[in-house]
């Protein structure tokens, strides 16, 4: 730390990634990527990029991304921003529409990037705690969100992360519109793993982007499209709210020319991303069948992870934090939380069908 | 604007960076991009990006870059952050070292994007103006640095762009040190055109940067290695205060895996980049002499620009204000500001010597 830190940053912990091993032959099951590679035609843009393309600014606000989101979301291009991936715009968020001492809600558990932000723009964060099967009460969060403490307004921002993580769980969107709604400020719902829901669910929050006046939904390339290493996000929502951060917060030119020209190519190709959702969706069934007749309780989950609570050790200890280590020193990663709601618990993202494999035999002998 | 734009930047103006035409034949020398495409190595880069490097997250840190960057300027990769473009670097400078309030000095005229950042982050921003030959009195300079008022401490951070934006005008080793040494706050000197300076000067910060502890240095590779497009720079400084910044206020991944690729190579590539900065040194010292014999006043340049004064109009009115649509019209771009001080001067990025040459051949009826 040097002696020039600002003091209000003094006590702040920085947000701390999933470990990133390089090491060959490990199997990365911490950090939420989609197991398949990027469509072939994202890569191809690559041979498009010139040097030219290279030499000049890119242009400020990906606009051809953005027809190309607006064409297969069914939107204009008035309603996204496109962002060097979801952090930047949960931090343009903040930093938009809150100013500094305002009260910012979400869940517990949530993305644990959020209390990191809102400490950095000098924001007071506050937790609703989910029930023991992590589901949301729109009701109590409401009322939570409202304020229910005397001479407590209603919080600036409430943050959803839906499905969440990093239980899996979805939120209806009759849970997530009464939440919208009823609630005076700004809802973000963080969509990161939209993709992986089942379509038979029919889930679908984007009209309700259109027509409410105060909901943002953040979408990520990272997971659905096997982007994670491009950095690129977007964020969905009505025209002002998307202007007012297009045309004052965002850095000038804040995603590249190479990333605005992957993205746009890989959302354009989307029957192969969506063979990749329904792959991960059939292996995620295969592993919470296998994981749970191993004596696991493993969570419904509509994204490309399974949270799977681990019976403790004999002596009343982490089953979870053995099994994380034990794991690790097999060559395979998966995220632990040390923290008391989720002490007993791994999240495991979904890998190939070898992976999953892989995984499964490591943990057996670990599990009876 | 909408509802939820928080009150403090309702009357922010964002910044406006300059014109990006699309149309074909376009001269561009408006944005102080390189003439000269980027490094082919740079380019073949590109060929080496392989899906799975896309699939996953990238270098947090972009350490292979950084440990390039530390092989080239004889430093450790400990002295060196990477950055999203250097207004990235510019962004987290403001948001780790500066508490709301503060007091943030630079002078006048400089990058038109400081006092928009430092409204953003709610600081108040002052500037000490240059002589009418753009120096700089490093003496004056500290003087209003440290607060020449009754009960007005010293600023938090002082910004110095040099070589200097719009001038040209090169600050010495001597009047950058001086200022550092004498200053309590932290001093980022703003190197984004450093590449240009001609090497004969022997100007080098880079030991200052490593002695000095309260000394930023920006880098970016926009301008010097024809990458506007990548978005990419770098901050050289004091290990505690790269710490600071990597480890607490930027984005978990703040650049991207293609980005680091041909960013760690271009950089690699000393020899190819040395040889277009030459290219341009040459064409700013013809363009220089040809814009001062059609009665322009054209200050010295240490840049890939010039601020040239253009004389005015026999009615007092501004000549440059002119000559810009003229310019415009005529299918170049060139950057004229509106404001009190530059209103009879235009900035004129170096192109090729082709586009110099369509340039002048404009020009001259427009000056005779």
């Amino acid at each position: 730390m040097s002696g020039f830190l600002r003091q209000t940053l003094r006590n702040v912990t920085g947000y701390v990634p999933g470990e990133q091993l390089d090491r060959p032959g490990i199997i990365k099951l911490n950090t939420n990527e989609n197991p398949y590679p990027p469509s072939s035609k994202a890569c191809a843009a690559l041979a498009t990029v010139s040097p030219e393309m290279l030499r000049r600014y890119p242009n400020p606000t990906a606009r051809a991304f953005r027809e190309a989101a607006a064409a297969v979301h069914g939107l204009s291009p008035d309603h996204i921003i496109a962002t060097n991936g979801g952090d930047e715009l949960l931090r343009l968020i903040f930093a938009t529409f809150a100013e500094a001492g305002d009260r910012i809600v979400s869940t517990d558990p949530t993305y644990s990037l959020y209390p990191v932000l809102a400490a950095l723009e000098g924001l007071r964060f506050e937790a609703h705690a989910l029930d023991n099967t992590y589901n949301l009460d729109p009701q109590a969060f409401l009322r939570f969100a409202c304020g229910e403490q005397p001479n407590q307004g209603p919080a600036t921002i409430a943050l959803i992360v839906s499905p969440h993580a990093p239980s899996g769980m979805l939120f209806t969107e009759a849970q997530l519109t009464t939440i919208a709604q009823g609630f005076p400020g700004l809802l973000v719902v963080d969509e990161a793993y939209v993709d992986f829901i089942a379509p038979e669910i029919g889930h679908n929050l984007l009209p309700c982007a259109q027509t409410l006046p105060n909901l943002i939904l953040l979408r990520s390339l990272s997971k659905g499209y096997g982007l994670a290493g491009l950095r690129f996000g977007y964020g969905i929502g009505h025209p002002d709210l998307i202007a007012d951060m297009t045309g004052l917060t965002k850095d000038s030119y804040n995603t590249d020319v190479i990333a605005q020209a992957l993205a746009e190519a890989a959302l354009r190709d989307q029957g192969y991303a969506m063979d990749t959702w329904q792959r991960v969706r059939a292996e995620r069934e295969y592993l919470r069948s296998e994981l749970s007749a191993l004596g696991c309780r493993v969570y419904p989950s509509q994204t490309n992870f399974l949270l799977a609570e681990l019976p403790p050790l004999a002596n009343g200890n982490s089953r979870a934090a053995t099994a994380y280590a034990a794991l690790k020193q097999a060559g395979i990663l998966v995220r632990y939380f040390d923290t008391p709601r989720l002490v007993h618990a791994l999240r495991i993202t979904l890998g190939t069908p070898e992976q999953n494999a892989a995984l499964l035999r490591q943990l057996k002998p670990l599990l009876t």
